[in-house]
């Protein structure tokens, strides 16, 4: 049966329930599974690109120890991605790739909600490297904690500001940009008019595509190791 | 329970065929139920922008008869979504931006592996409308008829050339496209070592994610009538 | 002789009568005739996507049954433009991409004035086809009825607002974005200063280029039928 | 009456002849005068970016002592349009820039045929003005003197050859990228199926446009001494 | 010993002043000489497109009679740098594009401080050509006389809040779109916090690369007369 | 004294001492001092993406504990260079960066020869960070040992190949994509005729800019750590 491991790259064992919990819903009988793993060696949180790049290691040495038949990293600023791809012949998504492609797919314009200012850069180095920058219509930090983020009302208000916000600039889809807010899409999608993108919930469906269509996966992408 | 409406504008029966094959293993106990329809109405085969056009007024009201949480419009020229999008509150995924997007969180280049000559063109047209011309590799044209498409070994050969072809101008996956050719995917990748991405099972993880991540989608795309 | 064909695509006779006005500055002794149809087949007006795609099968039947050297579809969304040039060897020109290429000529940035806000996203699909949406300064949506632009005073302060707003974010010439306006041109001009290009006249001056230069247009664009 | 001033910025007799052959058929009884001047100032051709800058000067005082309602400047690099836009309030065509507009109207790409290498610079710089660079399919030197393209047979192979390599490389029209060729622009259609553009012709139509849609051309863009 | 020829195109004798202040931080005992001169045959300033083309010609005299290994054409407007590079083997740098260059190499967005309005039409040409026009996150107009420029307090106020008003859009440095602004670079920076490029410096620098690093410079840029 | 400080993220001594020769010529009396450091703990060379992650943390530590006027990350994929960027006040500057910013001072276009082919995805990423990939012509590998390379003969003939090829696609200077290799640049340069630039000069250069032409340089970048 055909494996799904989502990599939490911190230690933060909220960030990893809530993690679970958005990808829950696709576990389905005679699916593939969906495993969630938190890496102990990880900072509590990525808040910095010192923090970006230290995590690639771990990254890479769970990959290495773990099979799956597909790989997602689940944090938003999909650190690591190229040298994770150059360890497995496996594919290998990253949540916020994944919620852009699916923002894409969606609609002409996307917004994003940052959590704190300093993410903004490696979200636009993701979008640049995707080639997708053009279509950002605004990205909005909300500048708080990731356990105000995590609980369940805390950050909601600062949310629809947000989502709100990217919609007048052109938005048709805001995406969360930060992994561990499932709670808040439903909430937020209704108070706003807005559709909203879950990144890790984005991930897990497309992985589904990717190991459920499929009984082979071992087949390496051409430039992997690029 | 959520249900996802897969729309092939075309009349021929075959090519449902196809498309319902490609999306059956998106059929999970407790998930969406996942619906093939073909229209009557609609030419045998989508070739030219006159057919291009002509089947979106039977696309609009197919979706006005029909209740679904989620439809996928399933012809690889993504034939009128925006016209789609201005008639439901529900989202509405195109096949071909649903496996360019998915292209795009996988890989930097892709490729695309077209029936004819003409179908770049509308293609070209899609990829503008969702800002990812710039990561197409190559696309190469079979110029062959969908009968030779839909039988399995015709055009295989024509097919793996083709794929390689894209990888060798810097593609890194492959997209089938046109619909009706998923018994491809698997060889086609196997033969050439280069992911395939069939756009009706691209299309129909991303409608789990949209249709089975959340309760309600009657939230209208803020720009839905755009 | 040679003759120039303007077809307006909707039923409006008052819309029709405004495009005749438009070009009959460029009927000249010993010059091109330059005739002008409405379908009545068409709708009243183009005002969605829906109504966009509609037109087509009766714009390309026009074509099929008049002999002309250049054809213009005068619709400010320029509908049915690639089909209708599948049908034909002669070149047919749209009013909209004719005027965006005249402001591209005269300045290096422009901006339109729509009719209603849903005429932004066809304008839009144009602009990308042309490789022209990166010098659209702004467009700005009047949010009136035809009936109200038709009216030789009705919309002109709205115009000319618009026209400002335009100018100030840095277009150096302005498109009327709808046929039937051309009274609306030299006034707008003389109040704010600002070239405006009304896309009737744009593409009938074109026209006289395209039709009156040479005596053979039987010659196939390369790529007409993609 | 309106009155066209058609600049041929160098000293070649020949030359400035061949410019008024090509705009000959815009000369239509009751419409616009169509003049055409030859600077004695300017050198023979403008073969570098040293002639290119000198001509400049007199272009400017052309404008400054002629009185026209539309000035063009007639060499296919465009020499000075900004400082001539910058001298006169009136509208200052050059022939590049039309030509390439009437192309963009006409498909989504193009090509050009220089008369030498070192004009490709040149077009380039004004491609780039215009944001259109990215719809130049190929730019073929023919390296030959002007007096072999002013000669009616002398370049004629060499040009059809030129103008089917722009075909291969994607272009559906082609431009003639020099002044005085307008005797070869029907044979080179005739012998290829590719539509050609004559700049001077694409020039004149379009002033005709400018110049006989309006009785006061005295509105100076609203950028013009940028 | 390898020789920088720094070119001052107008005929102020301060301007040439302030440039020679600027540049004299990069004369090393035994570096490269670096020398100043300013062209009695040029305009007191470079205010507008006329002035722009008129230096070009004693630009290209001045390099034809003075032996150099590298020249700097010290306008931020880089008059002439493509007529220039065709009349010598040798290195010229433009003040402006070595200040762009190392702005890019500094930080990802950039702002400019111009002397007037009609400098941004010139500043986004050599953008243009240098491609990267993307980058500029804003460009503001001080309009003063250079006058005020070069004198020490007179327009510092202004500079400051331009400064602060290119960070606010999301420069990250600031570029002083004007020679003989050296002695406000330090205050500048001190007060806002933000890095401050002087034009005439950063070529100076570069200069030092290419005149300090090789003894043979004589070797032609490969497009140089294109 | 002005102190420049050039990080070799790489543990080679053979290569800490290729970049000490090359900046040698920018060691001026009266001027900055130019020290080389190797890291101990960095990788014998950065191949993968996996070490291009792995140096990040020891370069922030080296300039954690050592003070100096300007930083240079010296090795040709910039390493760490946002990472860098948050830990000091200083300007850092990244050999490649560098190199791309002198190349787009001297000419349109530019080729890169690397020393393996997954270098190339690591220049990419810089390049997009910089949005100068549109002006790569070209990007050869040589697929050599970094021994090779430093061997002063052994790669000579290969990189006088891969220059002539850049030149070849339109390349007007070709970029040295590996640090170490200053002995190779004016031979490639005299054999080709086409200026080559090289990393650490390129930066050593415009160090001397930044840390020579002002006495503080503790003004912190605006976006530093974004």
């Amino acid at each position: 049966m055909a494996r799904i491991l989502v990599i939490n790259p911190n230690s933060s064992i909220a960030c990893g329930a809530g993690i679970a919990e958005a990808v829950a819903p696709f576990r389905f009988p005679g699916g593939p599974s969906v495993d969630v793993v938190s890496l102990t060696e990880g900072p509590p949180a990525i808040y910095s690109w010192r923090d970006w790049h230290a995590v690639v290691e771990p990254i890479c040495r769970c990959i290495e120890r773990e099979t799956a038949n597909c790989y997602v990293i689940a944090c938003a600023s999909d650190p690591g991605i190229n040298a994770a791809r150059a360890v497995t012949r496996r594919p290998v998504l990253g949540v916020f790739r994944a919620a852009v492609a699916t923002a894409m797919a969606r609609a002409e314009r996307f917004g994003v909600v940052a959590i704190v200012e300093a993410s903004k850069a490696r979200h636009l180095a993701a979008l640049r490297a995707m080639g997708a920058e053009g279509r950002l219509a605004a990205e909005i930090a909300l500048n708080v904690s990731m356990d105000a983020l995590l609980d369940v009302t805390a950050a909601r208000d600062g949310l629809i500001a947000a989502a709100r916000a990217c919609a007048e600039a052109g938005a048709d889809v805001v995406i969360l940009g930060c992994t561990g807010m499932s709670h808040h899409r439903a909430p937020v999608e209704a108070a706003t008019g807005v559709p909203v993108i879950e990144p890790c919930q984005a991930a897990a469906a497309m992985a589904l595509g990717v190991a459920g269509a499929s009984v082979t996966f071992d087949v390496p992408p051409h430039g992997a190791n690029r």
